[in-house]
């Protein structure tokens, strides 16, 4: 458990002894921890995952709230039913027809955020010693489900079209050599957290066949799918298979996090015990919070509200890639279609969990790579997220990191011999990485 | 599982072979499938427990939302900490403190309903095969949480004065010679769910002393506390003991479901795992309610809100007891000092979850007594809820179920050979039940 700090209790806690053998697996997420300093308002904190909020117009929410008080208050303020509100059920449909999904409104259920949709699922399918499938890099807040449950994260090789085909075949074949029990497939296809990649139209069937062939349900989870920046996405996995696929929804990044409502799609069967997990966990979800995201869906041009976001996130990734190319051209980077996340190589010999403490010193946060893979790599990449800072802001960050990273790259110079004073200033301007870099 | 729908899946279920094997234990509450019926507005529903939200003046609300959009729009749209808001953690504090408890905001934790609470604390310490102590009958919504983790319920008995300390430590002492883990007692004290009694003042210290002398912690669950109808009750366990109890709380009851907004009050060491099982579960909770509700408790004089709502609930209490004692003489009945509940006991012979059907046709509803034991036991009571439906719907309510149990009763005497005639109308009038129902 590399990087993960362990929780399961010590001496100085009596219940020591008491807790689930699960518990040893919960762990503070890097990414969480990292919330505390990034609040500094000095900071620029290119590291959490905190929507641009303030592109969303306050009198949108406030004539929801209204609308909602003066003709449905008392069931506003009651318990609801647990597979959620309907009205709200039926506008999802609404929303998930922009990219393509049909679905029954029977499909549908709402949950405090896909977050809780995540964790579900997990509940549902996996004993200890299972194993979950998914990209690498994977989302850390999957990864942190999955481990909770006792089941093991696999990573499957992506590349800038996502998912390889050739690595899937390859991980389930020598999973099942070992004898183990894959549950199913977690996948962020459109605009990747934290990979920024988009798995390509040719390879989305192939993926499907991949897991229908080996009985492998698939899960997509796809909050950022319609925060496109140039042309839309190709659809989701779900339009091409509704049996196979459990679809993952969020207003978290398409309207705001703050009322936690996000939603599964899922085949009749699974869908029925997800209802009964969701009871279980929570009664039912918010009807308070829900009703007012239906209000909205209802009544104000969420289309165009969508359009406001990508364009002020899409403003903000060309900043971010505009001030890597100038700042950090030594680094290796994705360029995202859409969505909130930029994934960063770094020349060989730096770690980037090393180096975060040096970062926040020079007021700037990132989350290291080994955030994003179960087994502790990925301390050569860092995930920069674009999504929060204003674009000035994000040039200042990339500024910032620039001389860190510098320092650490002297540093490393100085401890190969080579000597800081050859290797400064001109070698990080040149376009391609110096040879001793390769 | 007598009276559980069993959902682990079927053979028309494609994904069948994958579930986990705590899915096998997730059914549908009695009380949630009961919602459906309950919903009908023909039908007088004494089943669920869904609190009378129109005592709450709906300006109070209103008011709550306009501050919080004006002062914090932002920050009430966003993610927040995975603890909960830390001003909303204050002032429960201060709610606490009416019942007289004192802790510091670090220890508290803010959850989607209290019922989140619940399922966090046996996520962190229920294996599969671990023993959950709890009062017999108990609240439904954890039983299925602990049965979800694939944990025994071990029903301790119960009189007028709540828990039996003898029972308890008979039970304690069976289940360890049975090589039993027990992992905490779950005890609802206070205007118990569904028993409508009390743990006495002189009992308390001594079931606490019961848990601390065995190692076994109390998680605490006091969602009703605060609704009282004469004296307040005994001070809360957490009260007496700091570091040997979990207390939840929830404002589902004071303020109003919809929200989803409850809490948990740890020891150091267990706030600190709640946090990381939330966070994982759901990543924060809702910003937006917690805030409202914050607000709510600045600004709003909610201890004279908390009158109102005991008013209402003690003349609906009234309502029922009168009515009971007018039309169903020969039931017994207990009677609460605040809560929802009224626990009743059916005569020999009767049966509370075969005469459902039969109720729901005389458009009555009511919660089996099944439904509140982990063992399929029972069926000789029922839960009868006071909370929402008004006074004169009460009566009505219990009319109808007094033509119910006369009709069960007369169909029980014909079985019995007495036949219907001999037996009929005026036994049942009569206060005490007759000889041969006893």
């Amino acid at each position: 458990m590399s990087g993960q700090q362990q929780t399961r209790g010590n001496n100085l806690d009596p219940w020591f002894p008491s807790y689930a053998e699960r518990t040893s697996g919960l762990s503070a997420s890097e990414v969480r921890a990292l919330f505390a300093v990034a609040s500094r308002p000095e900071v620029v904190s290119l590291a959490g995952g905190m929507p641009n909020v303030s592109a969303l117009p306050e009198n949108l929410i406030r004539s929801a709230f209204d609308r909602v008080m003066t003709t449905n208050g008392p069931t506003a303020l009651q318990y609801g039913s647990g597979q959620g509100v309907p009205a709200l059920r039926e506008n999802i449909l609404r929303v998930m027809g922009e990219e393509g999904i049909s679905a029954s409104v029977d499909d549908v259920v709402t949950t405090t955020g896909s977050q809780q949709a995540i964790d579900l699922v997990a509940k549902l399918f996996l004993d200890p010693g299972d194993v979950v499938l998914a990209e690498a890099p994977s989302y850390v807040g999957a990864i942190g489900v999955f481990r909770s449950y006792q089941a093991r994260t696999v990573h499957v090789g992506t590349d800038d079209e996502g998912l390889v085909p050739e690595a899937l075949r390859a991980a389930i074949a020598a999973e099942r050599a070992a004898g183990s029990a894959i549950k199913f497939l977690y996948t962020v296809p459109t605009f990747h957290n934290p990979a920024g990649v988009t798995l390509s139209a040719a390879r989305r069937p192939e993926i499907l066949d991949i897991c229908q062939s080996a009985g492998i349900l698939i899960v997509e989870d796809n909050p950022y799918g319609l925060l496109y920046f140039g042309a839309p996405p190709p659809p989701p996995l779900r339009t091409l298979d509704a049996a196979g696929v459990v679809y993952l929804g969020s207003f978290s990044k398409t309207l705001a996090p703050g009322f936690r409502v996000g939603w599964a799609v899922a085949p009749h069967a699974i869908r029925e015990k997800l209802v009964l997990a969701a009871e279980s966990a929570i009664l039912s979800p918010s009807s308070f919070a829900q009703l007012i995201v239906s209000e909205y869906l209802d009544t104000a041009d969420w289309r165009s509200q969508i359009g406001t976001f990508r364009n002020s996130y899409r403003e903000r990734r060309d900043a971010m890639i505009g001030a890597l190319a100038e700042h950090l051209p030594e680094l290796s980077w994705t360029v995202p279609d859409g969505g909130f996340y930029v994934w960063v190589g770094l020349p060989p010999g730096l770690d980037s969990k090393q180096m975060l403490p040096r970062a926040v010193t020079e007021l700037v946060a990132y989350t290291p790579g080994t955030a994003f893979f179960a087994d502790g790599t990925g301390r050569n990449f860092m995930r920069l997220s674009f999504c929060h800072p204003t674009p000035e802001s994000i040039r200042v960050g990339i500024r910032r990191l620039a001389t860190v990273v510098g320092g650490e790259l002297d540093l490393l110079d100085t401890f190969s011999g080579t000597g800081p004073l050859a290797s400064r200033r001109p070698r990080r301007r040149v376009d391609s990485p110096p040879p001793d870099l390769d």
